[in-house]
């Protein structure tokens, strides 16, 4: 699988015009070569991948080097010594490079900045060409193995997430039931949340970004439950507002809107259609009934081994959408000091139209 | 407190040789400012700061505003409209920069070259200047008021880790030991554990940042225990080698040269002794116990709002330790498929020495 992957890289080097491709994204990195360590941090990096069209090697640190050994077939595994700079740059000289291509939307400007410098003094120097998204954009059609695991991924998630709303009662705080829903995340045998889960209620719901605070859930007010678990390495991403007892007529007419909006983009999308198209079919419903103002994010954004991921599904950027895609369509409604209503199912699309990942018994009565 | 730290990276302004300062990085940004929130992937920021020497705003979009407005004091919230380049360039303008500091360590390369491109076709052009670990280093020597948060946030992981210790029994597994980590944790009050917990046994014990998996912990073998909570923003950071049972007579050996190494660096730092001192005073006595090859990382790193911060303890770039400071001191001792050792406590240096902030009631009998 993984040697797949690598060959079909290879195979557009040319169109790159590039000989060696340096990758450095995480996701990417294990995408292509299997390499599960995460990056402690944006500026700690635990490794990354060489490929020419011959050689493939991953350059790491003494702290990972036995577990690439373990995880990583088809790579030579080379431990740094000294920096990474160095490292690269006797590497390519080895390898031969001419022309290497890295990832511009990954790399850091001052580690950039040390690798021309020192790339330029080799003779004869390196070139270094940017890259813009060429791992994601293979990434963005998932294969049938991946399919596969983010059809469980998002089905543990639904299957918790369910529990916990059935469970849900006034006066649980918003950080107790985010916690209950970690735990059952693992508990469910995912390695971890795929992001802080949010649980927003009443005017916390207003904040699509919320972060769980002591506050008591209150009865009939909205609670936004946005939720995620990582299975396998993908991510599941799906969003449910609940209200425990009798929301206000209000809350009930924005409801309704976030629905029917979800609804007609889940029912129109398909291979081909533009992503600013299915933004706008749910965002002309959300502006024709009055809160165009109130939806300020996009309408979805892919999903793989990232949380997030390309396609961007949102009113800039036109693309096409593609068989094998896996994305999010979540529209939502805020009043800022009021409350929210957000609805988000994960969604594969097919050769005919959009097929539901994440289930809810809901949305098929529609 | 945040007006404070504002006003005296106003105050280098003049050697940075700029009139604003643009903050993308999220502990600088919490840290100037007091917003809590986190970015959701490495290249999806929640925000970013623009100082000049009269004006302080945080830019931000539509699903932080809400979040900014209650949490930052003395910044002006903008809502980008469009792209974040373009509010840039626009409130730029309006600001009448001319020199842009930015934080080369930190921005994504072709964010560089976007902004670039549009901050250089406005009349007159704004100049980009590259800066390293500017606020970083204000933040390496630690306020009181962040002294206290660490001491705290170091006693909760060392009485959760405590607790753990004194539970460990053969036949668990390491996730399930790492989970009960996270848990306690979480029960303590903390928001989340600093990073992943890293439970290892046996000979997964050789890997310096090995990942739980479900090998049950045997008798006599080594167990690493690394792990560490984030109390009010700020991180803590320990490790412990524990064996159920007899360790083997080359295991105590390893466990004691170990030891000797942490606390021989321990007494020896002081304010204006070099980092790379400290780390040689571990590595030697490594080297003379004839472990030299097996101790592949650094001593240890600084602490605060990241995991890992400056100052880094390690045999490359020398740099004088200085009071105020918080780090670790974390020697270790790794044989490939056999096991390994590391012990690692959290100081804050005084005038006079380092002082615990981990707990260990060991460390005291030496």
């Amino acid at each position: 699988m993984y040697e797949n992957r690598v060959d079909n890289l290879r195979g557009i080097f040319p169109d790159l015009g590039i000989d060696t491709f340096w990758i450095i994204q995480p996701e990417n990195r294990r995408y292509l070569s299997g390499f599960k360590a995460q990056d402690g941090q944006l500026t700690e990096s635990s490794g990354s991948l060489l490929i020419t069209l011959h050689e493939a090697l991953l350059i790491t640190d003494s702290r990972y080097t036995t577990q690439a050994e373990q995880e990583v077939k088809g790579f030579e595994v080379v431990t740094q010594k000294g920096g990474l700079v160095e490292e690269l740059s006797s590497t390519l000289k080895r390898l031969g490079t001419k022309r290497l291509g890295f990832e511009g939307g990954y790399l850091i400007w001052e580690l950039f900045e040390e690798v021309k410098e020192k790339l330029s003094r080799q003779s004869p120097p390196i070139d270094l060409v940017p890259l813009k998204g060429v791992v994601e954009e293979i990434r963005e059609i998932k294969e049938p193995d991946e399919i596969e695991i983010l059809r469980r991924s998002a089905e543990l998630m639904s299957d918790v997430l369910g529990r916990v709303i059935a469970e849900l009662e006034p006066g649980q705080s918003e950080r107790e039931v985010a916690w209950k829903i970690e735990t059952l995340i693992r508990e469910q045998g995912a390695e971890e949340a795929s992001f802080p889960p949010i649980v927003a209620s009443g005017p916390n719901s207003a904040l699509p970004h919320a972060i769980p605070t002591e506050r008591a859930l209150g009865e009939g007010e909205p609670i936004i439950l946005d939720v995620g678990a990582k299975l396998d390495g993908y991510c599941s991403d799906m969003t449910r507002t609940v209200f425990l007892g009798e929301p206000s007529d209000n809350f009930k007419e924005i409801y309704m809107t976030v629905r029917e909006a979800q609804v007609s983009a889940f029912k129109s999308v398909k291979p081909g259609m533009k992503t600013t198209e299915a933004d706008s079919i749910a965002r002309d419903h959300i502006e024709k009934a009055g809160y165009g103002a109130y939806f300020g994010h996009s309408l979805g954004h892919g999903i793989g081994l990232a949380p997030h991921e390309i396609p961007a599904v949102s009113p800039l950027r036109p693309k096409s959408l593609q068989e094998g895609m896996v994305f999010t369509i979540e529209p939502g409604i805020y009043l800022p000091g009021k409350g929210g209503v957000r609805l988000e199912e994960m969604v594969l699309l097919g050769r005919e139209g959009a097929e539901l990942l994440t289930t809810n018994k809901d949305f098929s009565s529609f």
